[in-house]
């Protein structure tokens, strides 16, 4: 026993093409399944007391000493403040250099107007939560599959996770997080179509993983 | 002849360890020497119209395909448009990973408070334009050598840059720079000592030239 309150994970699903936010504890575990395989998503978490302090790729590359988080690792802040650790993934490599696509990816790059994008995704699931005119923050995206070779060249490349994989993670400060599971059709990023993700939360992994047997 | 006045390259001394900020008008050309050789620079470029408008390296990797910009290339803003082109670059290899030293840098990672720091030489320089509690963008940092591995491992390098070595850009849109001549002496990144930069900016590049010969 933990001394909370067991009242099983909470479980929301992420329409493909759109974004969703959730409350999460102190000590509470979230996770992100992917529950077709192939579909990448956006994650933000944003610490619930200070909409300004929020998990940050770049100050996490310093921490570890590496551009890609492995189970075990301690995510941190742009103040350098523990803010999550991966606790089980079944993916083992995600992406946290590309920034959120937004309409001007989509008009600049593509030449469509119009399209769905995390960025708006973001602020949309951030809509009633005061974020104004703040800039939208570097995502962490689960399930794309990004490789930077030796020169500096970044590539995009097909995603790798298959139906159900799951990455979980331990809150190390009361969050708010968002999942936007990625519209992106247009590049190799969305894998062979948008489909859904899910968040879970919960007071303990099993509770979590048990859920979704 | 462009039809701008010439009126000779304006030269602003960053004093080493310390940050400074310029006014670079759309079409003027901006260049930060390494006065001394091995000087890391942190180098911010913020809309003069928009504070929530800024250089950043993330969607700056996704418009080059390179997480490492060359000469000839367009820097990008969080909006995805052009902010500054490279002109010429006597370097060649510079960081866009690595976020701005701060106090939580020195105090969490080497146990030293109290240190001169980027992030907050950035502010300072910022001090009179009104930034408010915005935090601070992730900067380019010119003359900073750092490494990715082909499976995300990140090194921070001794810097390669050499006595008098210039990067020079153009301005795509009316600028706000800032260069903190960055304090780190606990790691590799600060080479051989704490030394000054230069930014100069001009309405041609040789007006530049010039002026250091």
């Amino acid at each position: 026993m933990t001394g909370k309150e067991t009242q099983g994970a909470v479980r929301l699903i992420v329409p493909g093409g759109y974004g969703r936010s959730i409350d999460v504890a102190k000590g509470q575990y979230v996770g992100v399944r992917d529950i077709e395989g192939g579909q990448c998503g956006d994650f933000w978490a944003i610490a619930a007391d200070d909409l300004d302090h929020f998990l940050s790729p770049s100050y996490t590359w310093v921490h570890l000493g590496r551009i890609q988080p492995r189970v075990g690792d301690q995510l941190v802040t742009n103040r350098r403040e523990p803010i999550l650790t991966i606790i089980a993934d079944d993916v083992g490599w995600h992406d946290m250099l590309v920034p959120a696509c937004d309409k001007q990816r989509y008009e600049r790059y593509y030449g469509v107007t119009g399209h769905r994008n995390c960025h708006d995704n973001f602020l949309e699931a951030m809509g009633m939560r005061d974020w104004g005119k703040r800039p939208v923050p570097q995502p962490f995206n689960l399930f794309m599959n990004t490789l930077v070779e030796l020169d500096g060249t970044m590539h995009i490349k097909d995603p790798i996770s298959k139906a159900g994989d799951i990455v979980l993670m331990m809150a190390m400060m009361s969050l708010i997080v968002v999942v936007s599971a990625c519209p992106m059709d247009l590049n190799p990023v969305g894998g062979q179509g948008i489909t859904d993700l899910e968040i879970l939360t919960g007071n303990t992994e099993e509770e979590i993983l048990t859920s979704i047997k």
